[in-house]
């Protein structure tokens, strides 16, 4: 299986997507090994980089985290938008507005992750953890959306995409930012790739917004 | 043109949509009529009180509002996505869980209103106002999406969601929960619909969210 | 009675305080005619000015109204305390750290106002209204405990310090901060220099924090 | 020295503050040995138990530490005061409102900890850390203040109180509560108690606020 992390953005100084995608590389979760490539927070060079990672590794499963400063828990995305919409530029200086990510795709792709079983796992070994219905409309919702459509006619294969919270010391230079330990986070992983792996059915429990 | 607000739920004794947007009816804002219409906050009686309304009134433009409590501004809503997922049941006791609104529907629809120039003029007119990219999982997101769906063959018919907060009355018993006076959402609705009512080519802004 | 308000700082356009005080400068408020005067956001000149306009009007009551970016609500203050902590220079370029404001004076001062019946009257009437048990370390309270230092042995004389919330007009330029309409403020404070000038006894209601 | 936490209160399962503190008992940091009590979150007996604890150990030094939920950083307390406003009922069902803590009392209590040093300790090492101007108008304040007061005249003793997030495992229950890992509030008690052990003069740091 693959995940993906980003390299970091908007002045960080590192991304905790990479950070601990990258310390799961050669783990096995049940029965797969994982794969952990990076991909720069940029518009244009994510998607080949996405695509390169996906045909050299051909997944079953493919798991994209990204960094999302400012919530407070693990934050599995339900859904996808065929739309950027940049308030910073990216790390190439590029900063599109209301552009489509793919010309003629479709306007939004769901997550086809056991979304809910994913949760309840979390919720279940004490780790917070939430269904986001936005996952933003800059590189992370762009990288989301590419995977959907890269994989949307592959069988087989499963894909979605999980934003984590800020690492404590980045959080030490944000007003009142939440954060989430190295360790939570990576056990957070850890269950969300081995539910993903081995859940046909998805869970049925409540997790919506009303706004 | 249409507006539509939605009767109080979740305990509130009002819904702010349906208080302000009742004040608009028999306006005439840029030539147009405005007829106001409540629905009910059901995901079964709301879209057959919707088409009933469109049917009646024929209009070329269709806001659709409802209550965001917790936003502290206007909430102008970009995209609905095809599920239904109620935290809480609606009123009629209804609790659909990850049940799609239309079996056959596309995944989401945009807004087909000019959502920058209608963000531009609101913060020109100081009143707070933002891009939200999601309307949430709740009969909110469910009357969007049916709106939208069911304008979606219709040349010439342009139709949107606006989120608004809570009213001051409703805060009081909110801790903490932010508000916007009756008076500025008044003054909010009559320059989107004027906006949206005048305005060809939407604005090209950044309004995006990283996350 | 005299109501203070202080001039703009960090950047701000206006102060809502002074813009909400001093339209209320001669008005008669449960027999009492108001005298609004305006306060330099300076920690050297302030009680200077304070002192003077106390001296000028010799008031009965002394309300002083300060700015509180961020929060929601109409913020009665408990407490003040004797020290400065500048997280940002003042407006005449100080930035004071763990200063006191009094040499030798008392670590703090209580209100000496009926701070839960002003609670309750706003929220009686439709106004979101909180109990604070803190007015920061800057200007504000600085003010607010050189506000109680210099009356404390004025027999007859009660004082106390109140916050409000940006405008909207001031949160269009601020993500996501809550604010309150100019209308709902006047009528805040008309209100809550009523019941200070006629409540002898405080009502009894719990308003404290946890945390 | 001694460490106090408390038993969990408000329908919590545990208080994350005994769990930490009962973690370091025995422990020897900067060659003071550690004791650490329990206290009931109880505004009768909770200053008796603190009493009592200082009566057997005769620290040096007292770290009092409680729960604040919602709060997402190691929140070092700066103030006590001298009042009890209990928004729910404590362990013994008591809910005091407005009622002072120690009848002839003065109004507040600087803590005597070196605050800054403490901060600047926990940010270096990469914990989200703050000063807060508030510890509340419940037991936690209730205890500051009391154990201010107990140790006002015993020389060479310094006394102060931090608030510590929810752990993880609490915050799954509390929709968008940040949290802080065992692990992280452990080192930060670790690293304060050395800095207050260790430090005479304390830094001079802005971080005060400005409401």
């Amino acid at each position: 299986m693959l995940l993906t992390g980003f390299d970091p953005f908007d002045g960080e100084p590192l991304n905790p997507s990479w950070e601990t995608v990258h310390a799961l590389h050669g783990a096995r979760i049940a029965g797969h090994r994982v794969a952990a490539a990076q991909l720069p927070t940029e518009f244009g060079r994510s998607l080949v980089e996405l695509r390169r990672a996906i045909a050299a590794h051909r997944p079953a499963l493919v798991l994209a985290v990204g960094q999302a400063g400012g919530r407070s828990r693990i934050s599995i995305e339900r859904v996808a938008i065929n739309v950027d919409d940049a308030r910073i530029p990216d790390n190439a200086g590029l900063q599109p507005v209301d552009r489509p990510i793919v010309a003629d795709g479709p306007t939004a792709y769901f997550s086809t992750l056991p979304i809910k079983a994913m949760l309840a796992a979390l919720q279940r070994a004490g780790i917070p953890a939430e269904i986001s219905q936005t996952a933003g409309t800059y590189v992370c919702n762009h990288v989301f959306y590419g995977l959907m459509h890269q994989t949307a006619r592959r069988r087989g294969v499963r894909a979605g995409f999980v934003h984590i919270p800020y690492l404590p010391e980045q959080a030490v230079r944000h007003r009142d930012a939440p954060s989430m330990a190295r360790e939570d986070v990576l056990r957070a992983l850890r269950l969300l790739v081995r539910v993903a792996l081995t859940t046909r059915e998805d869970a049925r429990i409540a997790a919506g917004a009303t706004a």
